[in-house]
């Protein structure tokens, strides 16, 4: 499978999925600031993807190093994370990612400066190897839920460019698929910045999938007309009672799943729950710019001053949600007691 | 208002609606292959507008016919008639305007051909004028449905450009604000052809009514979270039993609605009822390019040869219209009955 990102010659090596699927090109982030840049601008996006491309980040802002005093290291590697923290508010990965690094850092109180920084490579390693690992183990869960000849739907890209690589959702069918089932994917296009269409549709033919591009908007009619037996999605951040932010479009997805009677599963690591919340509602929003919208790759499509309402996420509540594929299995309802019992301690 | 159709010159002049909003231009068509190509690439679209092109454009297909010879007229008129039917296949309102112009030469078995050619003028003229008249209608029924401060929401372009003037769910808007309303429109961009950014926020900001931009995908959340009072949508073609085909999408903004417990209203001159169809499974669908999902204003947003599915509408149930808005009052449950009761005979 394609690499997502790696830490390589000093640098944080990245697809550009901007350029996709047009171009497929390497971008090697050499400083933080070009790293945050990278993650705002979604060049690398997709929230474990974004755990260890903060992770990575962290041992590259502090590459250059060279001094012995801690307080300074340690002055110097939050302002790292802070900075880091800065780039995208709603993936709660990233945040759980430099949260490691900081256990990492106040585990070893008397660790010269030089060993931290072989901790905090190793931890970022371990972080990366992490998701590879439980990409898998969500991909072998999840396949189950799917049948021979079924038609499934996705939206956005859950795959291997949203994770170090073979993704959430589309590692549900990468697993399917691995074990010889045939079945067909729909992928929503997902505006605005159409990461089903320049990704998923990328990536899925790319391994040999049977895909099927259509707009958002005809979700509702292909649920209906096209048979379609189940909704998978990722997510960014999902809250003690299973609420799920995930791409805007998501919400809309699982409420058409309901009214069709079709299952609707969200696949996640553990990285991605935030226990600390209760639910959905204390997620926070990310709210983008409104030419994402009036534009799209520098060719206008609306008027350049009308108003645009641009969130970047929407919250899915639990009651919608008929289970989330996890490394540990799938979690069910109660979610609230099924979370605490399987992810909690 | 604008002008989107009109017969001038021994031409039907439209505005290009694909230009729009870059530029707004108007194009003479100067026979029927080119009017024919105009419908086919959407360049003068909406069901009313299409009836109103398709009574002109046998104006102009017949405008240079010299001969005296009512057989060879006939013959000619007829093949004018089919081949300005075969350009798309959804909204009725081409095909009621055609056998309108088909009447009109009927019931004159023993007119000259010079006076065929007057009357079919005449009736042309009469088209495009009722067209205007019940728009204004269709706008003083669903104005009352607005209330001061109400967020609604519509999806396509069902407004000035999609009829004569003024429009149908547009139109309500509009005649909403001549009340002195005050009220915010949300208008989903509607995907593939972008009917929605390029064109209703085009017009209706054009007219003053504050107006948001959201993409497809935003439409649940938007419900949801900004408190939408309404939909209101256009519609191509009525089913008897009160199903409505329209831009893809509409079925399922019908859903998110119901889900949400918002009214939702379809606004449609009784020229876009067809009741000799019992229901709307037969409705014939256009299904068009699969390029219009792969290419975003020509720019390649998925890979080149990604399977697509594109069918041009959908067909909302009856079930989830809460009422059908024409120029003679608002159409309610039960659909079957107010529809013959109101429009039949």
């Amino acid at each position: 499978m394609i690499k997502t990102i790696q830490y390589i010659n000093n640098a944080v090596r990245i697809i550009d999925q901007t350029k996709l699927p047009s171009r497929f090109v390497y971008l090697d982030c050499k400083d933080i600031k070009q790293l945050w840049h990278a993650i705002k601008t979604l060049k690398v996006r997709g929230a474990p993807a974004l755990g260890a491309a903060a992770a990575f980040g962290v041992v590259l802002g502090m590459n250059d190093f060279k001094d012995n005093d801690r307080v300074k290291f340690v002055r110097r590697f939050n302002q790292v994370c802070d900075y880091l923290a800065s780039s995208r508010p709603t993936a709660v990965n990233l945040f759980h990612a430099l949260d490691e690094m900081k256990m990492t850092v106040q585990l070893y109180p008397s660790a010269s400066t030089s060993r931290l920084k072989q901790l905090l490579k190793r931890k970022a390693d371990e972080i990366f190897e992490t998701d590879r690992r439980v990409c898998r183990a969500m991909g072998r869960h999840g396949a189950r839920l799917i049948k021979n000849g079924d038609h499934v739907m996705t939206i956005c890209n859950a795959g291997a460019l949203a994770t170090v690589d073979y993704g959430t959702a589309l590692g549900v069918f990468y697993a399917a698929k691995e074990k010889g089932k045939r079945f067909q994917v729909f992928a929503c296009e997902t505006r605005p910045l159409l990461q089903g269409a320049r990704l998923t549709a990328w990536e899925l033919t790319r391994e040999g999938v049977d895909t099927t591009l259509i707009t958002d908007n005809m979700a509702a009619s292909v649920m209906r007309d096209k048979n379609i037996k189940a909704v998978f999605t990722g997510a960014d951040r999902i809250a003690a009672n299973g609420d799920a932010a995930n791409k805007i479009g998501t919400y809309g997805l699982a409420v058409l799943a309901r009214h069709h009677h079709i299952p609707f599963y969200v696949a996640a690591p553990k990285s991605t729950f935030d226990l600390s919340l209760k639910s959905g509602k204390e997620i926070p929003i990310e709210e983008r710019g409104g030419d994402e919208v009036r534009f799209f790759q520098g060719r206008q499509s609306a008027p350049a001053k009308v108003q645009v309402f641009n969130p970047a996420f929407d919250v899915t509540p639990h009651q919608l949600i008929t289970g989330i594929v996890t490394e540990y299995g799938l979690i069910q309802k109660p979610f609230r007691r099924s979370v605490q019992k399987i992810l909690g301690g």
